[in-house]
C-alpha cells in the first residue's frame, strides 16, 4: 500500500468525522489577514524575518460526546509560552496556537492561581504588586502590550485534539504562501490516541456496570501531510518528550526521517527544562540552560533562528531534503 | 457479605495503594491547626456559624507512573469558586479543596488567559485596569484579602484523584471534631474509574502499537465512609451531574439513600448555572438564578445555611437519619 495515499485517507476520514471548529469561517478569516498582512512585509529586510506557528499544551481527547470525561496529555505550556517571547524578541512574528488555561507568553513567570495574591490595594486603594514583583509585571504588561497593538502575535486557543488538528491545518495551509520564510515550532503535547466521534458515547459513562474497557484508535500523524502537503517549503521543527531515556534519541531520529523534520527537538520529562537535543540530519546539538535563572528556550530559538534563516535563502525546489 | 466491611475495605487498600501525598505530614498540621482555631468559635455565637469544606474542580486519573497522560473530569471550578465566596459572606469559615488551575474565589468573573488583557500602565507606568473592570477588582481584591487575613479561608490544591481524596480523608477527620458544626460541600467532579497505581504503566505507553486497551477499575465510593466514619455528625450536601436529564433525579435519589447524604444537589450538565434541584428526604428544592446578573449559588448557599443551621441544634445522636 503507498503509505502517502494511506496517510492522506486517514487524516481526510478524521476531518470529515470531527466535530466542526466553532465559529470556523470567521477563525479562517482571521487567520488569513493576519498571514497576508505579514507575508508582504517578511523577507524583504525591513519587516519581520519570518512567521513561525507555535503550537503548545496538551490536546484532550473527549470520551464522551457531551463532554464529563476526558483524556488529557501532561504539558504546563511552559516551553511554547517561553519560545514565542523569544520569537518576537527576535523579530520573528507569531502564530501562538494554545492549549485554553495553559501558561500564556509574559506571564509564565506567575504562580499559579495567584492574581489575586500578586495585587494589593494601596492607602488611596489604587492596584499596587509588592515591590519584588514591581519591574517584572511592568515589563511582562508593557512586552505583550507592544507585541498585541503591532499585530505581532496572533493567540488561538483550543482544548480537543479535533480542535487543535482543524486549527493547525488552517495556519498551515494559510502559511503556505510565506514559503521557506514560515516556520512551524510544534510544541503541542499531541494526543496518539482517540475516540473517533461517531463512535463515542453520547451521555456520561455510567459508573455502576464495573469496570471500564475502553479501545482508542491511533490518531493519524498529521506532521507527515503538514510537510507533504500543507505547508511543504516551511522549516519544520518538532518535539519528541519520553521519559525513559533509554529510547529517546531513537525515537527522535525516526521522527526526522519518518516525517521529515528539518529539526527534532528530544527532551525528556524529568528534565525538559534544563536540558534537550535538537536533532538534524547532519547531528545532534546538545542545549544546556546555563543557570537556572536562564531560559533554555532563548539558546534554543538562537539556533534555530539560524538555522531557518540559511533554509529561508535556499530556492524553493530544494526544500524536501 | 458486609457492604460497610466491603467500602471499608476498598478504601483501605485505595490508600495503601496510592503514592503518598507531598508535604503529607505539613499539610496535616494546617489542617489540624486551623479547624482547632475555629472549633473554639464556632457556634457559640460570637464567632463562624460554622466551618464548611468546599471541593471543587475535576480530578485527574494518571495513566502512567510518570504521568504524561490522564483521564481527566470537565469542571471549571466555577460552582465551588462562587460558593465558596457566599459561604464565607454567610458567615462561614472555608476550607477550599480545589483542582490547581480551577476557578478561584474572587476571580472567576476574569475571562480566561486574561492577566495581560486586563492591565495596563498608565502615563507614570503605573498599574491600571480599564475602568470598566475597575470596581469588579477593587472589590474582588480587597474580598480576598480580607478572608486571607482574617484566617477565614484555607485553600488546599489537588491534582490527582489520590491527592483528592487524600486530602478530603485528612480534612474530614480534622472537621469531626466540630460536630454538627460542620459542613461538606462536594462539587468536585470526581473520577469513577481509576488505574491503581501498583498496575499502572511506568514508562510513557507506546504509541507504535495501534489501538490502545485499557481496563479501568471503580474507585471506591468514598461519600459512605466520609458519612460512617471520618465525620458523622456533619451536614453532608453531594452533587449529582448528569447530561441525561431522564435518569438524573432518580440518580440523586439514589445517591442520598445510600450514602446519607443530608442534600443531593442534582444539576444537568447543559444548564448547570440556571438551575439545580435540591433533592433531601422530606422532597425536593428547585432554585433557579432569578438573572444573567445573579449567581444560582446566592440562593443555594442561602437555603443550605438555614438547613444546616436547624441541623446543628440537633442532639449528636439524631444524625444518622
Amino acid at each position: 500500500m503507498d503509505p502517502t495515499r494511506s496517510s492522506e485517507d486517514e487524516a481526510a476520514a478524521f476531518f470529515r468525522a470531527a466535530p466542526p471548529l466553532r465559529d470556523r469561517d470567521a477563525v479562517a478569516a482571521n487567520i488569513d489577514a493576519f498571514v497576508a498582512r505579514h507575508s508582504r512585509s517578511t523577507g524583504t529586510g525591513g519587516g519581520s524575518v519570518g512567521v513561525v506557528c507555535v503550537t503548545s499544551g496538551g490536546t484532550t481527547v473527549p470520551l464522551e460526546q457531551r463532554c464529563v470525561r476526558y483524556i488529557d496529555n501532561f504539558s504546563s505550556g511552559q516551553r511554547g509560552a517561553a519560545s514565542t517571547e523569544y520569537f518576537l524578541k527576535a523579530g520573528y512574528t507569531v502564530i501562538f496556537i494554545h492549549r485554553r488555561g495553559s501558561k500564556q507568553p509574559y506571564c509564565r513567570f506567575l504562580p499559579e492561581d495567584s492574581f489575586l495574591d500578586l495585587f494589593e490595594l494601596g492607602e488611596e486603594s489604587e492596584i499596587q504588586v509588592p515591590e519584588s514583583h514591581t519591574t517584572v509585571v511592568k515589563t511582562a504588561i508593557s512586552s505583550y502590550r507592544k507585541a498585541i497593538d503591532e499585530g505581532l502575535l496572533l493567540k488561538l486557543p483550543f482544548t480537543t485534539i479535533f480542535e487543535y488538528l482543524q486549527l493547525l491545518q488552517m495556519v498551515s495551509t494559510a502559511m503556505n504562501c510565506l514559503g521557506h520564510h514560515g516556520m512551524f515550532y510544534l510544541a503541542a503535547a499531541v494526543s496518539d490516541f482517540y475516540v473517533p466521534w461517531e463512535s463515542m458515547a453520547k451521555h456520561k459513562i455510567e459508573s455502576a456496570g464495573g469496570p471500564l474497557n475502553m479501545q482508542l484508535n491511533q490518531v493519524p500523524k498529521m506532521l507527515f501531510i503538514l510537510r507533504n502537503h500543507w505547508a511543504p517549503s516551511a522549516f519544520c521543527v518538532s518535539f519528541k518528550l519520553e521519559t525513559d531515556p533509554d529510547i529517546l534519541l531513537q525515537k527522535a531520529e525516526m521522527a526526522l526521517r519518518k516525517y521529515g523534520m528539518n529539526v527534532v527537538v528530544a527532551n525528556e520529562l524529568a528534565n525538559y527544562k534544563d536540558v534537550v537535543v535538537m536533532v538534524t540530519s547532519s547531528g545532534k546539538t546538545t542545549v544546556s540552560r546555563r543557570s537556572k535563572a536562564d531560559d533554555l528556550e532563548e539558546q534554543l530559538i538562537g539556533l534555530l533562528g539560524k538555522m531557518h534563516s540559511v533554509h529561508a535563502t535556499q530556492p524553493s525546489s530544494d526544500q524536501e531534503t
